[in-house]
């Protein structure tokens, strides 16, 4: 059977070109919010889904982190990884110097904030519910405006590349995404477990002794975010990815020790490393 | 001589009011970005300037947060907290299901997302420069659009509130400001230090070490955060807040045991805690 894979759409977005790397043969579904994407895999509608969760250069995709932590019982089955190349598109025949709008998703227009400011400091920016929301809205425009996508929206919507990797820095743009599931990866012997946790207390410095817990049995932490807790300021909710396996004997322990030091735990899953050697 | 205090604009933001309460007596300038609001102190237009750093529902402002890190030599000179209860304004004589387009921040946008998603499902939504921005822009507009802002803004820019207190959650929506100034203040006794640091080695387990330079010292730390260093994915600038002034015996030392271990750190400054005995 197919698989039916979810995605933020509509075609043309980097979520399709991450779903279509990740399962060149599914059935790729279009969807036009993070939140639709996790419903349709709750309802059946897809078997998987898939979002970003980072980029790096903008950091956090904070829909994303708030669905895991309050409005989705899915798993994380797999973490995928793309290079982002943003240009600047309009319709065929627009010269820079015209444009008078920019449409992006509001993670694409952070990502290219420098160029924005440098070279159009004085148009009008709007968010768009995707990069390619924003430049299948050009065929709706007649006045001077453009949009940051990819190279397949260019193609998919026949608008014209004004300028091509206008992203901030000459590191390499990368966004993570993991694809959202009804159960999580079986072990391969290279994985993360990404959970999350909070206090009742407010101290924060309880922290420390749940990292110390990880740290103490030799498990790496790849990374510590925190949300808010969404009741008062100064309360938070922390994300962390751990090295391992949630079947694995230490992060087990390590795990079953943080229970009892906190109020609230939620594990997300586990998964293979992106890179690892049983991924490629 | 009269304190002339910079602010993200126009008249009727959020970080208008805050800036009200900080400085009464003040001259306050509108500025159209966080960003600009810092350099209307760096070039000596403003003494002060006032930024939103983080909400109690949507988390921290992330170009806020970067701005501090990357882009500016200010220090914290203090920190104010605000209620926030946002509005869906209109012009006079709009109803609910006439409403085609909503405009507002996208903070603010984000902290309104269920009664969006529950009330004005099918709406199109658009990101504004602020909220005052987002209210102002309805009076350019004959369409059946309404923007999410507060109740000085429907005020000063003549618009009906159609519903008041819309935001998510039943917990009150609070937002924490800071001011921005060439330094940042004076021992009180009840004090914080801001500062961010990162590592040459991509070890996060390395966090752990550092936070307990702090914790062995007895020092309380308040909020840890992290944000990309744009050099690549999973690597990290973490923004840590600890109690006490970066003057007193046991931060310094505990600063010093730091520096030794990361290979980038900068100290945003020490300030009265909000709340805090001497600063009511």
């Amino acid at each position: 059977m197919v698989t039916r894979v979810a995605y933020l759409g509509p075609p043309g977005t980097f979520t399709e070109a991450a779903a279509l790397d990740y399962a060149p043969e599914g059935l790729l579904l279009p969807y036009p919010s993070v939140a639709s994407v996790a419903a349709a895999v709750d309802l059946g509608e897809a078997d998987e889904g898939v979002v970003a969760i980072e980029n790096s250069l903008e950091g956090s995709v904070t829909d994303t982190l708030d669905l895991l932590i309050h409005d989705s019982t899915l798993f994380i089955r797999r973490e995928l990884v793309l290079v982002i190349d943003h240009c600047l598109l309009a319709r065929p025949g627009a010269q820079l110097s015209d444009i008078k709008v920019v449409y992006s998703h509001p993670q694409a227009l952070g990502q290219c904030r420098k160029f924005l400011g440098q070279y159009l400091p004085n148009v009008q920016i709007v968010a768009a519910l995707s990069t390619a929301a924003a430049v299948e809205e050009l065929q709706n425009r007649c006045d001077n405006a453009a949009a940051i996508g990819n190279l397949r929206a260019a193609e998919i919507y026949q608008m014209e590349v004004l300028i091509q990797g206008i992203q901030d820095t000459t590191n390499p743009n990368l966004t993570r995404f993991i694809v959202l599931a009804h159960s999580d990866h079986p072990v391969t012997g290279e994985d993360k477990t990404s959970f999350c946790f909070t206090f009742d207390d407010d101290r924060p410095g309880l922290l420390y002794e749940v990292m110390g817990e990880f740290a103490r049995r030799g498990i790496n932490m790849a990374k510590v975010e925190s949300r808010p807790t969404r009741q008062t300021l100064g309360r938070y909710i922390f994300l962390i990815d751990v090295d391992g396996h949630r079947e694995d004997t230490r992060v087990i322990e390590a795990l079953e020790a943080l229970r009892t030091q906190v109020s609230m735990i939620k594990i997300f899953g586990s998964y293979p490393r992106y890179g690892a050697a049983s991924d490629l």
